[in-house]
């Protein structure tokens, strides 16, 4: 595994669509596959979040100096928040050939596509849209009018869609699970990932032939 | 599944690797999945083979009148026999939706990617080119100068690797099915293949709330 880099692999989708559950649900089940990158935000903490695994939370005065100190791979305000990942660990994690899973905002996933093109986006997407709304809504810490916010700005954030490598909508946590588990397997096995480590073992073959 | 168009999935690699015998194995396992393209073969059918099954076994001269009437997708001649798929029915399929799996040899693949470069290459690969002889050799039908023909033959087919779009390693059959099984499934989840049907669908929902 060291001979190749990592994959950056980038989880995004609307907010609401349950990118921390099937992120959760990943490393559950393969608690060591990937390298979780923690995001930064000035958000409140929801219950049941852990500051340190869910998120850094951190407040406004400490975020802007991040952005000061340019230690963030991208950050973006998002409904008057701040969401931001750090810079220094995905470096070194991919170097080391370990695969970094990010799940963050479109906005910020786009910012990322920038920079690290050769990341794996993935696309979460809700069954519907009134499917989405109903989330939201059942989550009971937005009022009205950050519903009718967010549904906007979902509709925003569907359209960057195109800009993704892969789709998996989120009906059954489960199935998108496995999809996002299949999907990484499967972009180990393309051709630039192991080309020019097969073609020096036929080197080898026929070079010991003729010995 | 109609509404979108099947994918062409093209399994190929050298000689001896074990592509029949991966193939067998996913249509055995999932009976209705795909849709298998037979080729046209002047070669001897071994034993165990059957005519209509593996392959269609025909004359040389048959096979150049498919060839002066242009009903194949591709042809090519290796080790002194034609190969062959003949076309008609891989096109009709792809419309219904349904994904084609084609069995072929290097060459053969290289010119149905030149015509369908949608189409998803899957370069199976021996373990290692040592291991590659002794299955080549295990299986008694070829004379020594014939082996040593199919080595060389070998060697310039896995050059031809890199303009695949994955690569398996065919250690273990079971391990190949699935990881085949796995990029194809993968495949369907590409962006461009569900993002006008989501567009659709968010346009009506915003156009329901005007409404």
């Amino acid at each position: 595994m060291s001979d190749t880099k990592g994959l950056l692999i980038v989880l995004s989708g609307p907010s609401g669509v349950g990118k921390g559950t099937v992120r959760e649900a990943i490393f559950k089940e393969n608690p060591y596959h990937y390298v979780y990158s923690i995001s930064a935000t000035t958000r409140q903490m929801r219950e049941g979040e852990v500051d340190g695994v869910d998120y850094y939370f951190v407040s406004r005065e400490e975020f802007e100096g991040y952005i000061a100190d340019n230690t963030l791979l991208e950050y973006a305000e998002y409904v008057n928040n701040y969401y931001g990942t750090p810079l220094a660990m995905i470096q070194k994690t991919l170097d080391s050939g370990k695969d970094v899973f990010l799940e963050i905002e479109v906005q910020g996933a786009m910012k990322v596509r920038e920079k690290m093109p050769e990341g794996v986006f993935i696309f979460l997407a809700p069954p519907s849209l009134s499917e989405l709304e109903k989330r939201i809504t059942n989550r009971g810490t937005d009022s009205e009018s950050v519903i009718i916010e967010r549904m906007q700005k979902a509709r925003e954030e569907i359209d960057m869609m195109q800009h993704y490598d892969y789709v998996v909508i989120n009906e059954d946590v489960n199935r998108a699970v496995d999809q996002v588990n299949m999907i990484i397997q499967t972009e180990h096995l393309k051709v630039d990932r192991v080309v020019d480590k097969i073609k020096g073992q036929i080197h080898q073959y026929f070079q010991e032939e003729i010995d």
